[in-house]
């Protein structure tokens, strides 16, 4: 494990995005974004995906400069076609377009047609709240990683479909940022070359059976995800319809094979709320909310109870400070990378 | 166990309501949207609460023909005061406001003040979504009703906090209605009087430790109840905040001790949203998606994969024939309420 600063990790980024042709505000964006996280402590969102987004470059899944145009609009609304971009480019550019409009209508609602990996998911409603603004944001996947099954099934037919929320304060904003499923398929993709197994309750076999054992879910044939919500992951099976039905229903794209709309890789939405037009304390408010549930005693001695958010805010403190570990796997991804580019790292 | 034509049990709440005093559309509309709730199998939100309307009247604390006002508006949200008239009454007029900006403006959202009881959530979206919009509704709820413990934490600071969320299709809209805790606690009080245990992972002692016996939750001390999610319980929480913010703290509301904001029963806010702004085949799509995912082969060799609502309207269709089961208790209680308005039932 080494420690690199953010500084170190969003040059090496922007590097490597250069020498692919990447436009140099695009670049710069894309690598900002990815040292976001990692300093968040979201790696599974950070570093690691720099290799990844040089490879689809390299196979032309990302189109780097590609024009973002909304294509359909109304003062309140819009669809925004992300032309294959970054799906970061094309996140950014749809938050711009949703604030614009909630600052003159005081709700809107912005989604993407052809995005692509959006990133982490609560950047967009923190940056939001950060100004002022209430914001729901969803994620929906690509059929291609359809692993989760619907409550009562056993195939996959849903992503992990997160959704996130954010809300300003005086101080950091509330940010949830959620997947709807039991866990992630990456996830179990290395508890089994660990030889783990799967903590109950999240995985079934290809017949429905709940296992541990993730070579089970892998197959063939292939089990399946659950929806969050153990016993009552009915709950978790709608809340990821509603981020599909956001996120990608409404853009006018359909789940049934046809053609174009089965490659896109996420369907991005996000509502925004000006606060300030339905209430003049809003913030303070908010404050006096965050106090009320903070002021709950902890379940463990030394526990404390936080907002959504907290540790993540918390652990970027901790990284702009001490660097942000990155695992060996990693750096040799990386290393391969720049050698690939002819960069040095 | 008795059993009731949905037209009855309209009569009776309709009846008992004009002797109150509630002016005929009120005593009609609730009335009949308790019937609903009843048909559709939701009995916690139908017949039950036609003698707890009749008392909270009685008390002062539903306010009949109580004037249903717009205190701030812009052309996509309003804030109404709903002056403790029903909550289903102001709820219902909440839901025309946001309908009529929605159709306007494509996105709106609606927000209440000092609302009563507004009964069963998926209702609101329902209709909207029977009517093509897209609705996500929330309801926080009293400090009374604090069961709820943040992640982490011990004590209670949320109410069961439900959320709703429909869109329309070519048959019955999608309706899921569920709340982000693990159990109500108008349950844990059913199994308390039952002499049985509640399910594991739902409820807290005193001192924070996991426990199954009801007893422990009520103490005194009191218990907590968790927020949905099991190991994963930090997302029913985030869930149970967006609630409280949406439902409450965007209406102007503050959960600290200010007089007035502490009586208020249920923080109901609602997001509308136009489809056909976005797309022109969503219901189209919405049909796709519904196949694609009830396609999904079920786990259980009997089972089935459905769409949420899909056994509320089934319910319906099947207690519009047979007639709606009404609990000795239930109707017990019905019977009384009526002996004290001297009316017959």
């Amino acid at each position: 494990m080494r420690c690199i600063s953010a500084q170190k990790l969003r040059q090496i980024g922007e590097k490597m995005f250069l020498v692919c042709g990447v436009p140099r505000n695009e670049a710069a964006l894309v690598a900002a974004e990815l040292t976001e996280a990692s300093l968040m402590g979201l790696d599974s969102h950070g570093a690691i995906r720099i290799p990844q987004y040089v490879e689809a470059i390299r196979r032309g899944e990302i189109a780097p400069g590609a024009e973002i145009q909304i294509i359909r609009e109304t003062p309140s609304i819009a669809v925004v076609d992300c032309g294959w971009n970054f799906g970061i480019v094309g996140a950014n550019r749809i938050l711009e377009i949703a604030e614009d409009k909630a600052r003159a209508q005081d709700i809107s609602c912005a989604t993407s047609r052809r995005a692509h990996h959006v990133g982490r998911l609560g950047a967009y409603v923190q940056k939001l709240a950060q100004r002022g603004m209430v914001a729901l944001a969803v994620a929906n996947g690509a059929r291609s990683g359809h692993w989760v099954t619907p409550w009562g099934g056993r195939e996959g037919r849903l992503a992990t479909n997160p959704l996130a929320f954010g809300a300003p304060t005086s101080g950091n904003p509330l940010v949830l940022d959620m997947s709807t499923s039991m866990i992630a398929e990456g996830k179990i993709r290395l508890l089994a070359q660990q030889g783990k197994r799967v903590p109950e309750g999240c995985i079934l076999d290809a017949q429905g059976c709940p296992t541990t054992d993730p070579n089970a879910f892998y197959g063939p044939p292939m089990g399946a995800i659950l929806p969050f919500g153990g016993t009552l992951g009915y709950k978790g099976f709608g809340l990821s319809l509603m981020v599909e039905i956001l996120g990608s229903t409404l853009s006018g794209m359909s789940v049934t094979p046809d053609g174009a709309s089965n490659e896109y890789l996420n369907g991005f939405t996000i509502i925004a709320i000006r606060p300030e037009a339905f209430s003049d304390r809003f913030v303070e408010n908010m404050d006096a909310l965050c106090a009320y549930i903070t002021s709950c005693p902890p379940r463990e001695e030394n526990g404390k109870v936080v907002m959504p958010g907290y540790y993540d805010f918390a652990m970027r403190r901790k990284r702009l400070e001490e660097g942000i570990p990155i695992a060996e796997g990693t750096w040799e991804s990386l290393r391969l990378t720049a050698e690939s580019l002819k960069l040095e790292i």
